[in-house]
């Protein structure tokens, strides 16, 4: 195979990719935004399943080791993308041959099984049911990390194929310095009796709606290049670069569900709105990992969509929709759009919280793994560790153990991608705001030289750099936790002490 | 090839071809119902361009050939799905290949033009500017008729295109028929002074979507297995057998064109609803031709739709959602929604003269085939045609020759369905009546004994028999125009003498 028979073929391969991701993308969007005929559901899932086989044949196909290995002889004369593209194919390629056949056959039916029984695990509150299950999801995902390989710590493999290049030694590091300066300031926040001011409903649907396209407005997710659903569960799904669209959900008696729905995904789709057109004829029109995905939409929602500047902007809007904010003013509101408080539950988590609830589960991922503990341990060593981190004490598995579905679902080494995500997050703006003055543009209702900067630096790039080299080139350092540290500090403990 | 392995290899061919129809038919559907962002119109398109791309290459692959040939040497050791399989896939697959590649290359680009150029001619007025191109495209489809081979005119190749073993003879005594007893009816209507009430709105849109429920209701479109749409041109798309998708378009100040427009697309619904899961792996599950569909769509339409029956159970309906219906009786509403008057277009064409307008079309299109008539002479015999028929003269091309897309399309040979399939709706209802009380079922507003005879005697047959074989099982004799043209001589003569 000469160097340019290998392009084409992987070209060719990406065009198929494309459209059998967009038809996929597209199954999703309408099952969510327009919901399912129940009858019909063995017939999309047969032809779901036709499709996902298209792209799995093509991509397993020996072919594709061909010209992986073609091109991997000729690295010095292929330019950067064709250099990443080798880089990804190849890792991903050799990861899944590296897993005998056999053993993926039966961890999908385990798996498959799995979800159900912890549904109805969590409903019945009995850890038990699931025990059998979680057992063999660790062991397998322990062999995982001995045929996909590892350096320092088994987990690392795990971890790195979520986070490409994230390591147990980076996020212990992380972690510990969460421990140290953010536990604390949690306890106290728990023992406070400061009690921001609650929003008081109702609020219609239809203005709830202006208040969406308002925010497109203003943080520039271009709805002429997208699309908004109503679903029950907010997502952002790309059908074509320049068909990015987001999801939320209204509630009548809640503005703050879908306001920060709508800004967490639009970080999620000027990232994707924004990656080089030309990236996609090398596959690489991806976010760089899944947490620096997470990064995007969450510093969008906390770190802009929470800070002071947006209180300020945000006020007007809703003394203008809305009659239950006559006497508020914009500190009031700030306080309102921040409360922090130990809770149980992670995707309820607050700003500071979040990540705590991350801690956990990565501790005890990891410690499954190097086999220091043992699946039947783990309810009491959830509890024991929220106690431990958040200073409460889970009354139910639903509302402990049993309250995520990754577990379950055979995703493990998942969950640090969420906090890492936090501080790459910071780590950007703090970068951005030597350059750019990220408040007044805020204030401006125009997050233009926002999303500029972080188009050049970060949305551009795709999957072209690894998230460290992408986060050095950006500002000047690898992965580095302090900012996001420094960050909830000061603001946590400026709103609470 | 073996026996079996020529049907496993048709088998997964038709696997894929339901995934990938069902894959197409969800982006037309998203285009149709949420939009498009127009920037997204490129990678959209190349991505439906390659989903078709499988379609068609797996279809016109050798293997194909060598599957067809291998079944058919076995005919009689196949079942009756079957036979009608290779019965089908033989037909349509010496079609492809007996027109030469470059031929199809040079004619699809030659279509892809005419539609615009032909929006312009319209808009325009100038029928000049589309001229070359219909002298290309009728020059073409007369080469068709040679490369597909026809026994009797060579029209006949192209009917057959879209109406399976249907005739110019055929043809040419139905419309016949047509002529003789339904224009002097239409000049009669024209010079009548009898004006039916007009409906006055408004109709508030929520209460015509209440309706529209209504309606699924009573005629049996099952809305578990199905989903209701509002798009811009309504139509019914299947999505998968147990998926079939009906949509509308509501006006404020007209109740009638979403009434009907549901009707309409709930009767093709219904239709492929209860087709024979089974058909599906045969690649059997469609209607038996497009005028068949027709016949399911105009049945429930026109003759239950805008009956005595019907009238009486919709009037109580409209008079509890509208305000408008006060003093109405079942009598006034029975006229109301069937206003007969000669018109220049097509699509709006009432139940009686809508065949006329297709009388026309046919008549110009197999004169061009027959090289009688030369394509500069269309706009002129075109009015001519509508005076004689209809009693009018079109003040515009837009309202004459220029008003259908088709031909600049590409279809020659596709007017003909619409009126064929208003004749079998005819013929299935009067053999229906002699074991189904229709009005009864329609007073109850219940139309399941109606669905059941249809289901048992049509639907659920697909395409395993040609529609001439069908209308026999289904009736006792093969096509015979003689119902309809008694139906709505009976029908109009009553209500406008």
């Amino acid at each position: 195979m000469t160097k340019s028979n290998a392009l084409d073929l992987l070209a060719k391969k990406n065009e198929a990719f494309r459209a059998l991701n967009m038809a996929s993308s597209l199954i999703h969007w309408d099952a969510a935004t327009t919901g399912v005929p129940e009858k019909s559901l063995e017939a999309r899932g047969n032809a779901a399943g036709w499709l996902y086989g298209e792209t799995f044949s093509r991509f397993v196909a020996p072919d594709t080791l061909e010209a992986i290995e073609t091109l991997e002889s000729f690295t010095n004369e292929l330019n950067e993308k064709e250099r990443a593209m080798v880089r990804k194919w190849g890792s991903d390629y050799r990861k899944f041959h590296a897993v005998p056949p056999e053993e993926v056959k039966a961890y999908n039916s385990l798996v498959a099984q799995a979800e159900s029984v912890w549904e109805k695990a969590r409903e019945t509150n009995d850890f038990a049911l699931i025990e059998p299950f979680y057992e063999k999801i660790f062991a397998y995902n322990r062999r995982l990390c001995d045929w996909y390989g590892y350096e320092g710590h088994p987990y690392d493999a795990l971890l790195d194929d979520y986070e490409k290049g994230a390591t147990v030694k980076m996020t212990d590091e992380f972690f510990a310095l969460l421990r140290e300066k953010i536990t604390p300031l949690v306890k106290m926040i728990g023992a406070s009796d400061k009690k921001p001011r609650e929003l008081e409903g109702p609020f219609p649907l239809a203005k709830q709606r202006d208040l969406t396209k308002w925010l497109c407005g203003v943080t520039g997710y271009d709805v002429l290049r997208g699309k908004i659903g109503e679903v029950e569960h907010p997502f952002c799904t790309t059908i074509t670069r320049n068909d990015v669209r987001i999801t939320t959900k209204y509630h009548e008696d809640n503005i703050l569900s879908s306001l920060y729905s709508v800004i967490h995904e639009a970080g999620h789709a000027i990232y994707e709105q924004n990656m080089s057109e030309e990236l996609d004829a090398y596959d690489l029109g991806d976010g760089a990992s899944m947490g620096m995905h997470e990064s995007q939409s969450r510093m969008l929602e906390n770190m802009i969509g929470r800070s002071h500047a947006f209180a300020e902007i945000l006020l007007p809007e809703l003394k203008a929709s809305f009659d239950g904010f006559k006497d508020w003013d914009n500190e009031m509101l700030y306080r309102a759009i921040n409360i922090a408080r130990p809770s149980f539950i992670r995707i309820e988590a607050d700003e500071l919280t979040y990540c705590l609830h991350i801690i956990v589960r990565y501790e005890l991922e990891k410690a499954l793994i190097s086999g220091e503990i043992k699946v039947k341990d783990l309810p009491g060593l959830w509890a024991d560790k929220y106690e431990e981190l958040l200073g409460v004490r889970p009354p139910s598995y639903a509302k402990g153990v049993l309250q995520d579905v990754h577990w379950g679902a055979g995703l493990v080494g998942y969950f640090p991608s969420y906090a890492i995500g936090n501080a790459y997050a910071a780590q950007y703006m703090h970068a951005m705001k030597k350059i750019v003055d990220v408040d007044s543009a805020v204030r401006a209702k125009n997050l233009a030289p926002v999303m500029g900067w972080l188009k050049e630096n970060v949305h551009r790039h795709g999957q072209v750099h690894l998230p460290d080299e992408l986060a050095r080139r950006a500002t000047g350092e690898g992965f580095n936790p302090a900012y996001y540290v420094d960050y909830l500090q000061k603001k946590f403990t400026a709103l609470y002490q």
